[in-house]
């Protein structure tokens, strides 16, 4: 993926036992989210995602400690992030944490957090 | 989901057989892409949807001509949406138009193409 200067990342908890569904909407979720929350605060960061294509990458980890120390990680670095939290209408209960939306953001710091993480 | 006045709906073609990863992230670039889309030109459902919770769902058919035809009815019907085709670099060749994005848009709007078609 050499050809991306920015990416955004969405880590996934593959512990809940999500279908593909439900997966692909709490993913979307964190996407949506995350790039507001660049438009709003990495502005330049977000414009030059979206001129590139705004490149996507899911990865997985198996439990909320690890999605947490990420969104600390995130944070330290100054990366937007946001964690998404489902409404338990499905699937899983109310309140809990699905996945962490990181970016868009430069690859290099991306990477640095998310780079070892195995794709969902 | 009676709750919700406006929803987006992202509509995955079954018939490529993507992964859940890969789906994951054809429906978070529709789902981004719809909502610049509906930010810059329904803006006023874009903050009430915003304002709601951002109420997203997932629906499949089995192929290309059914998301064209939904793409027509969306247009017609004034509704923001969009194409995602896919890069190519994993699965599937490139230019595969893998989703359908539409909204946010008021529920009986989305509902009235969308409503009979199965959750992904």
């Amino acid at each position: 993926m050499s050809e991306f200067d920015f990416k955004q990342v969405i880590v996934v908890r593959s512990d809940l036992g999500m279908s593909k569904g439900k997966t692909a909407i709490q993913v979307a979720h964190a996407a949506t989210l995350s790039s507001e929350k660049a438009r709003k605060h990495r502005r330049s960061w977000w414009g030059r995602w979206i001129r590139e294509g705004q490149c996507k990458i899911a990865v997985k980890v198996d439990g909320f400690e690890d999605i947490k120390r990420l969104s600390r990680e995130a944070e330290q670095m100054g990366l937007p992030w946001v964690l998404v939290e489902d409404r338990g209408l499905t699937e899983i209960p109310p309140g809990t944490t699905t996945c962490l939306g990181i970016g868009p953001a430069p690859r290099e710091l991306a990477d640095k957090i998310t780079g070892d993480l195995p794709l969902l």
